[in-house]
């Protein structure tokens, strides 16, 4: 007997018949003997509907009360979930983030987790309940409902699994596992059957969407053993996030490209090259809330140097707003905004004992003719920023050249 | 400077155009120097939605469950509603009837208020917001959310009201006040400016749909100033419920017809006359939650009597099969149950001191050929029960015999 967190998102919840097929499969794995716990989203469509009704009242809406308004979202899928389990003759039972005591932060709409109260919740357990969560959501100590961001639900699972001790967290999507790239712009891009805890973190936080980088930052602290599977396969393996690097001589340099269309880059040319410049440029940053990806600095000249880091494109203008602010302050020069472009990585564990896996990139890329504006590399990871348009064609080259389809 | 709590049911907010019309008479309280709390329903449509899907995965749904899923349709429209007003400049913060702490019972989906908790509300009072609070719900101690039932979001507002000590409950509907009887049924029904509680409560229990009933017996129990109004239109005063019998001497002795189609009858024929047999009958029906409004009880002959009491409609079935399965027990001949009934009721504090109304409205009947099957009295009403379908020809010919229309 397993003790077992089922994490189902939005289209794998998007309607009653969906919602069936969930307390169908969560049947069969009770029927086995598990004792399982089950975190969905919003049904798909629904936070985009409550999205414009915020808008159509609120242009600038208070993240408090957005939270408010988007956490039902979740409360109307859990409750209907368990009534679907209950309809299966399968005890179940509904919480919401509140009141699971999930405790978090009170950064509304990018709350962190604090805590999980795991009292009400284990009580319920033994007493033979599949629980069923609210992912996504929170409260702070005031009792504020929080949300985690959207696509929190993958978080919620993985910490509730961590504060469980939970044998395996199993996160249902619209995809049966993780591929070595974007099938729809690799066609032959291959599934895998398991990728390390690193490569899978580094292809989070690159772009790939299958999994929310804070869960899979949640899943390697606390060591909670990943799986991504389809929820409309009945009996897919899909892919296991694993902890150790086992990896067999045999095994492939490179486990997957990722890319990212999301990011736009940002330069402050000419700052003056002294201590605490970074610090100057993203305090302010960070202190709005926005989220910096890569962030490059090379060696400086002439007691001048650059800075360039790359933000969602969403908020390049905001960004951009607050820098030029600054900039006399800074002693920069120009500050410029690009948001034609692309990021692309190779993620590979075995990259560590390689050398040549970057050479073979450029040159890869250069028989192409695609130009490479900023190159940043990691122990398991090499990214690079490209033009936009020529993602496709660098993400096909490079999946042939480094034999990902095999 | 009055503390004001103003409660909107579905139709005034019911889209984001609506819920702008809410917060733009808000904020007109408000600059007249008002502190003001909001009690909203949910967006009308909203709830029928969500029983369509618990009916789409649940046939006997566990009314905990269904809690869960159908408060979520005030939270949506109390943060909707938080954020229009935030949008006019005006401080507002939302509330759930858990983070209130509108104490209920444990009875799902009929949940009854126990405490309200007004420390928090208070504060944010002082501190200059409007507070927009999530009707119809509440927590029981366990945390578990209740709900009060359709139309509890009068209770709430009113109960929210009584624990603050408001100068006024203003509830907004889509009818601009009460009227001598519905204007549906009789073209020239007459609006009153004022009725008693007495008189309302005596109307709301016999099927006005303005207010709920346990609404104005809250507010009767805790003397507190009803107003009902339109929410469509700016600066209509609405029909004020008094608590004092101010009666002039040309008041009417007749304040309105009041009626309901959704009642069925239920008669246990020829039972043993003796002690107890009423609550034999009724502790079971209550026991499964079935509302009984209507008892009627003559006296009985040769040691046998008959027992009628009315039920919803949608409950008959349910109550005959209870009532089948004690037949014996009780030493009952037969159980006759008819859906095909209407009550009918004259409410008037003038019918105290006025002998002869009785006998006015049962000549009335009888000239329209219309027979009465059951009669019940009070001291400020009279109830009959007549065949559904001769239920306008009798509200229309009694509001002319009373002159309702002067």
């Amino acid at each position: 007997m397993s003790l077992i967190v089922q994490k189902y998102g939005g289209t794998s919840v998007a309607n009653p018949e969906r919602i069936n097929a969930v307390a169908d499969r969560v049947k069969r794995f009770v029927d086995k003997g598990h004792k399982v716990v089950v975190v969905v989203s919003a049904m798909s469509g629904e936070t985009n509907k409550l999205l414009q009704f915020i808008n159509d009242v609120n242009k600038k809406p208070d993240p408090r009360e957005s939270d408010v308004v988007l956490s039902t979202g979740e409360q109307v899928t859990i409750g209907l979930t368990a009534l679907a389990i209950q309809a299966r003759g399968v005890k179940a039972k509904s919480y919401t983030g509140a009141q699971v005591k999930i405790l978090t932060d009170n950064a509304h709409s990018k709350a962190r987790i604090i805590n999980i109260g795991t009292e009400n919740i284990r009580k319920d357990l033994d007493n033979g309940y599949v629980l069923v969560i609210a992912g996504f959501q929170g409260a702070d100590e005031q009792g504020n409902i929080t949300t985690l961001g959207r696509g929190g639900s993958d978080t919620t699972a993985v910490a509730i699994a961590a504060a469980l001790g939970a044998d395996e967290c199993q996160i249902y999507t619209d995809v049966n596992g993780i591929y070595t790239t974007d099938p729809r712009v690799v066609s032959n891009a291959r599934k895998l059957k398991s990728i390390t805890f690193e490569e899978m973190l580094e292809m989070a936080s690159l772009g790939s969407k299958v999994l929310q980088i804070r869960s899979v930052e949640f899943a390697g602290k606390y060591k909670v053993n990943l799986r991504v599977l389809s929820s409309f396969e009945e009996d897919g393996e899909g892919t296991i996030i694993t902890y150790e690097e086992s990896h067999k001589m045999e095994d492939p340099i490179i486990s997957g490209i990722a890319f990212n269309r999301d990011e736009a880059k940002v330069t402050v040319e000419s700052i003056p090259d002294k201590p605490g410049i970074a610090y100057q440029i993203l305090g302010p940053i960070a202190e709005q809330n926005i989220d910096v990806d890569m962030i490059i600095q090379n060696i400086g000249h002439d007691g001048l140097n650059d800075f360039t880091f790359t933000v969602n494109k969403t908020e390049l203008d905001k960004t951009i707003e607050i820098l030029e602010k600054m900039k006399d302050h800074l002693g920069a020069k120009t500050i410029i905004g690009d948001s034609n472009i692309a990021k692309l990585s190779l993620v590979g564990v075995g990259m560590k004992s390689h050398v040549g896996v970057a050479s073979k990139m450029f040159r890869t890329l250069s028989e192409e003719g695609i130009n490479i504006s900023t190159i940043s590399t990691s122990e398991i990871k090499i990214s690079i920023l490209i033009e936009e348009k020529s993602l496709d064609a660098a993400v096909q080259s490079l999946h042939k050249a480094f034999n990902l389809d095999q």
